[in-house]
C-alpha cells in the first residue's frame, strides 16, 4: 500500500481537503492518505514548506508528498513533480517543496504540463483538486515521472537563512513558531545534542541569556530554556508556557549561540 | 475497498468523530473513512449541507456519505438513507443531505427504523455513533437498502435560493463563506467560465461594482474580484485578503450579475 | 487490518501528528490509524484521559490506543504499555491512560525500556514520534508485550472524583466540558436512563434547579437541561446554547441529584 501525504493551508472547516481525498480515492483507491497539516497560516509558503520538511523524512520509501500552499493559483506559476532516491514531491513550483529537498539529491524534475493526468476542466482556483491530487494519485499507482511533462533543470527555492558561524559563536534566527509557542531556529549543529552539558550559551536577540537544557522541564516552570528540538534544530521554549509570547520571539528574531572552550575548536 | 465520508459539526476537540470511526472499524474494518469536515458552525445544517454537496461529486462510485448536523437529535426527526445511481447518503432527515441531491435522481429512500443495524441501546444525544455510523458501515458492506426500514417517497429539503434571471441580469445571493473569507454565491451559469473575458459585470448588494477575473491574482493585492469558483458558482474574493470581512458580505447578501450584449441573448 | 488510535494535545496546526503517522506507516503499513483528538487543551492530562476513555470502548478487539499528553517528556517519567482482555494502551505513565482502564481488568503492564522498539536516537522532546508511535506499530504487528520491557505491578492513575451518595441524593461534579459547552459530570447511575421520567431533580452548585429531559430539545431554546449523556454520565446542556458559558459551569462545579421517592430506596 502506498502513502500520499497532504500539506495545505486549506484548513479543515471547509470541504477542500475532503474533496482532494475523494479525487485520490477514485484514482488510487488503495493509497493511504495522511494529513501532515492543513492549519498553517493561509498563504504562508514558508510555514508549509517547514512542516513538510520536518515530517517527510519519517515516511516510508515511495511516499508521494503533496504540498499546496498556493497563493498564486491560476496565475502563471508552474506546477512541478520531483523525485529523490526514495520519495516523490508534488506541488506548485513556488518554493513550498524546497525546504524538504534542501539536503536531498533531486533525481528528476518534471513540470506538470501533460493534462492527461489532471481532472478536466482544470478550475482556476483549486489546483489541489484538479492537478495535484490526481497527479499524486497517478504517481502512487506507478505512472512514470517522464509522462507528467517536460524535464526541468531546477525548481523554485525559498531562501533558507543559513546561520552565520564566527569564532566561538553561531548567529541564527527563528524560522518557525509551533502551536505551543516554541520557537524553532535554523541552528542545526552536532553540538546541540550536548545542550545541557554546560558547554554552550544561548542568547535571544543576541542579548538576553537563555538557560540551556536537555528537555523542557530542565528549568523551573515559567522559565525559558533552549533545547535541541525534535526536528534537529535549536529550539527556545518556556517550561509550561508559550515562549513566543512570553519572550517576544518572532520569525526572524536573532538567536546567538556562544561556544564554550571545549567545543570552540571544532566548527559545528 | 469502499469509502465512507463523514460530514459533521462535532469539531475535532472532543472524541466524537474518533468514536464514530471506532464503530465503523468494528463493523466494516476494510472501509476507508474520509473526513469532509467537522468544523462547520455548530448546528448550521445549511453549511454542512453545502460542504457535503461540494465534495460528494468527487468521490468514487459506491461511496457512503454520512452527514450529521443534527440539532434535533433525540426528538422526533426521522433518520434516512438514500441511494442515487452511484452513491449512498445517510443522516438525519432534516435537509442536511438535500443540497447534495439537488441535481441527482434519488432512486431509493429508506427511513432508518430497523434497529437491527443500530448500536443498542440508542442514546438520546449521539445518533452519529449509535445510528448513522453503524448503518453506513453496514451499507458499505453490502447490506441492501430495503433492510434498513420502510420506503419513503420524499425527504426533507433545505430551501435553495434559486438566482432570479431577468433581462440582461441575474440576481443571486451569498450562500457560504469559506475559511479564507471567500463568498460563494448561488449563481451557477455556463457563462461564468468566461469571467474575465469582459462580458459580465458583477455588483455586490446590487450596487458596488466588483472587478471580474479568471483567478484571485487577476486584480491587485487587496482588491475584490469575482471569479468562477471551484464548486461551479460565482465567488467573490479579495486578492490576499478576506472578502467577507473587507466587503461586509454575509450569507444572504445580494450579488447581481449584468450580462454584456454578447451573452444577453442566451439565458444562462 | 489492525487499528491504532492517537489521542494527543499536539494540535493539527503543526506536523507532529503527521510525523507520528509516517513512523507508523514505515513499521506497520497495513495499520489503520484513527485520530481520537489532538485538540484538547495543551498539557491537560485529564482532558486527554477523558477523551480516550470515552472513545476506546467503541473500537474493535486488538486496537492499540496511543495517548500522548506528556508535559513531562524527557524528564524521569516512565513510559508504559498495558493490555486488557481485548485492547492495548501505550503512552507516558502519567495517568493519561488511567481513566480508560478504570473499569477494565489490566492483564499485563510493561515499562517501555527496550530501545530496540524505539526510533534512535530518542529525542528529548518528541517521544510521540520516537517511542510511542513505533512501539504501537510493533504491537499492532504482533510483537509480544513481554519484549517491550520489564513487567510492572501498577501504573500511574489520575484521581477520579467518585460521586458521593447519601440518603436520597448524589453529589457529583463536572469533569469535562465539550466543544458545544455541554458539561459532563461524574454521575453515572442506572437511573439516569430514566431522566425525564420525573423521578429525579438536578441542582447546579447544589442550588440552582435544572430541568431534566431525555434529550437537548426537551426544554425550550435557551433553557438548561440535564440529560443522560452519550458517554453514560449525567450531562448539563442548554438547548441551542453553550451551558458552560451560560451557567458558569467549570470542571469541578458541584452537581447534585436528588432522587424522588420511587427511586430512593435503590441506591444507584
Amino acid at each position: 500500500m502506498s502513502v500520499i501525504t497532504l500539506t495545505t493551508d486549506f484548513g479543515t472547516s471547509d470541504s477542500f481537503v475532503g474533496t482532494m481525498k475523494g479525487v485520490i480515492a477514485r484514482i488510487a483507491p488503495k493509497a493511504a492518505v495522511v494529513d501532515i497539516s492543513h492549519e498553517g497560516p493561509a498563504g504562508d509558503i514558508r510555514a508549509g514548506a517547514f512542516m513538510l520538511a520536518a515530517a517527510c523524512v519519517w515516511f516510508p520509501k515511495g511516499t508521494v508528498h503533496v504540498a499546496v500552499v498556493d497563493p498564486g493559483v491560476g496565475s502563471g506559476r508552474k506546477a512541478v513533480a520531483m523525485r529523490t532516491a526514495s520519495q516523490f514531491f508534488v506541488g506548485p513550483d513556488n518554493g513550498v517543496l524546497s525546504l524538504a529537498l534542501r539536503r536531498e539529491k533531486v533525481q528528476e524534475i518534471r513540470m506538470l504540463e501533460n493534462e492527461a493526468w489532471f481532472l478536466r476542466p482544470v478550475s482556476a482556483t483549486f489546483h489541489g483538486r484538479d492537478v495535484f491530487a490526481p497527479v499524486a494519485a497517478h504517481l502512487s499507482r506507478g505512472v512514470p515521472m517522464r509522462k507528467l511533462g517536460p524535464a526541468a533543470k531546477d525548481y523554485a527555492r525559498l531562501e533558507w537563512p543559513e546561520p552565520r558561524r564566527g569564532r566561538g559563536h553561531i548567529a541564527g534566527e527563528v524560522i518557525y513558531i509551533d502551536r505551543f509557542g516554541n520557537a524553532i531556529t535554523n541552528v542545526d549543529c552536532p553540538f546541540l545534542r550536548e545542550l545541557g552539558a554546560g558547554r554552550l550559551e544561548v542568547f535571544l536577540d543576541a542579548k538576553r541569556r537563555c538557560e540551556v537544557g536537555a528537555y523542557y522541564l530542565a528549568v523551573e516552570a515559567g522559565q525559558a530554556v533552549a533545547v535541541s528540538g525534535s526536528s534537529g534544530f535549536l529550539e527556545i521554549a518556556v517550561n509550561g508556557g508559550n515562549a513566543a509570547k512570553a519572550l517576544g520571539l518572532r520569525v526572524g528574531t536573532v538567536i546567538e549561540v556562544r561556544l564554550g572552550r571545549t567545543v570552540r575548536r571544532a566548527v559545528c
